[in-house]
């Protein structure tokens, strides 16, 4: 759906484009033009799924892994937009190619749609469809303050939805619990915050999964989370560098005496904490094997068998 | 947001509006040019409240309850539209005016809006918008189910999401348990479905709350519930015939036991159940005490108290 009562100076020329684009119904359109309506079911029963996959060095990084998991989440949540991968890949091609950018953040996205049987409360009366955008390169945790090392909150007021309600493992916008933790983050004065589930592990934060690091040795959740592209990237990358990596319950406790803390995430690859609420982690900076991590992510996206180039020529 | 790709056959007449119309900023259109922006963080990150308010006999029912519930829930969530109670108000007047509807199904919103600082994951840096949409009234039981008392079914793969994650009452659009259990719904051949909560208690359903009738005494969930403006007319109105309303934890297996079963919602009011998976209450048929509340619930629409007369010829 495009519309007209968006910023008044859009047009679509090549400069706008940069600044963001999206892919509708084959048509691309700046981004402030596109819009889904009021009635979706994506926006009315947040019934919708969607990936981010980075551009970096003007190719998608990993592009298979995401596309993969974004299949899983629509077949999960039985949304069937009618396209298959390389409809999906090609639509990100030709939207990419659109804005000229070299590094973006590139999201897929399939709602359950409007229901076109008018009255009707029944999900298999939706016209389930596909769209994508793109924007310049977001960062999770701006880069100034990943320069020093990120100050995460734990929320008090409120817990990770649990799996067995929402699947996290399914990409998905229901955001109320992390969006209520930021809030409290930003009253505290951090730049995000990291939620628990209700026995007390870390499980992830809005964006970005959770890394401990104590006498070198890696530590994620296994379980409760998003199982992020960028967290498989950062297992990968230690694993090569011999690392030893543990996927299991990270509880709170045990967390707050790391070595060192990170996040992954597809909007800043892998990012240094240096406090969380008063701890301060490897002398309030970021510490060297997440120094070390993090150059690495970029230098992954030089590897060929990691690169979907994007034809900008054609 | 206004949209030029939506139903060709869309124009401004009065006969469209009379399906569906849809108020922003301050101007009214066909429902299908309605649309919001797909980086909005109401859709992508659920960020939004809504309520509904049912229209019967052209008037509003019960007006200031869900006026002010929506109130609460935008202060919870800490959204400012910018516009006070009775600009909203006024805004419902000139929506239902304009489609000419005497039984409609109103829903008012309140979304975080586009983050206005490119980048930026801060709530803090959205702006705010309030619109709202008003259809022919929505029956969440479809009337020719509810003649009879409808199947329902108990959701197994999947919990309501608990309230220390998102507090039900405050109106929210994170539906993917219901979706969910919906699905199942519909595979076992039932109408709808309802939740349980991690301890087997029963909670809702999408769109409604659920009661228990046993030995003339209702039983209504007490918590991880919403706290439905149509459950509180049901609860009104049953102390008003000197029944018995106890509002506390309801387990399954006792609601499995209850005399008659019906929900509550504003998308019908008071409707029977009939069967709960195998069981089969009141001779699977709406039983009397239900069919007591569903009348009075109607007649409840005729009190003068309970209404707020649309001005129709303004």
């Amino acid at each position: 759906m495009m519309s007209d009562l968006s910023n008044p100076q859009s047009s679509e020329t090549t400069s706008d484009l940069s600044k963001g684009a999206a892919w509708m119904g084959g048509k691309i359109m700046p981004i402030a033009q596109a819009a889904i309506p009021v009635n979706d079911w994506g926006l009315i029963h947040s019934d919708i799924t969607y990936d981010v996959v980075p551009v970096l060095e003007g190719a998608f990084f990993r592009l298979p892994l995401y596309l993969a998991r974004f299949r899983r989440s629509m077949s999960e949540l039985r949304l069937d937009p009618g396209l298959d991968n390389s409809a999906i890949e090609a639509a990100l091609q030709d939207l990419v190619r659109a804005t000229g950018l070299r590094k973006a953040y590139v999201a897929m996205v399939t709602s359950r749609g409007v229901n076109t049987v008018p009255g009707s409360r029944d999900p298999r009366d939706c016209r389930n469809h596909f769209f994508a955008w793109c924007v310049p390169y977001i960062h999770v945790i701006r880069p100034e303050i990943a320069e020093t090392g990120a100050h995460v909150h734990i929320a008090r007021t409120v817990s990770r939805i649990p799996p067995g309600s929402i699947d996290p493992r399914v990409k998905n916008y229901h955001w109320g619990d992390f969006t209520r933790g930021l809030f409290e983050a930003k009253d505290a004065g951090a730049e995000t915050v990291i939620l628990l589930d209700e026995a007390g592990n870390v499980t992830e934060g809005p964006g970005f999964n959770v890394f401990s690091v104590k006498d070198n040795r890696l530590v994620t959740a296994d379980a409760g989370v998003l199982e992020g592209i960028s967290r498989q990237t950062a297992i990968d990358i230690a694993k090569e560098k011999g690392l030893t990596v543990e996927i299991r319950p990270l509880p709170l406790n045990e967390f707050l005496e790391s070595d060192e803390v990170f996040i992954t995430t597809s909007g800043g690859g892998i990012a240094p904490v240096a406090r969380v609420d008063d701890r301060i982690f490897s002398n309030d900076a970021p510490g060297p094997l997440t120094t070390a991590l993090h150059k690495a992510y970029f230098k992954w996206a030089s590897r060929p068998e990691n690169r979907t180039e994007i034809r900008y020529q054609e």
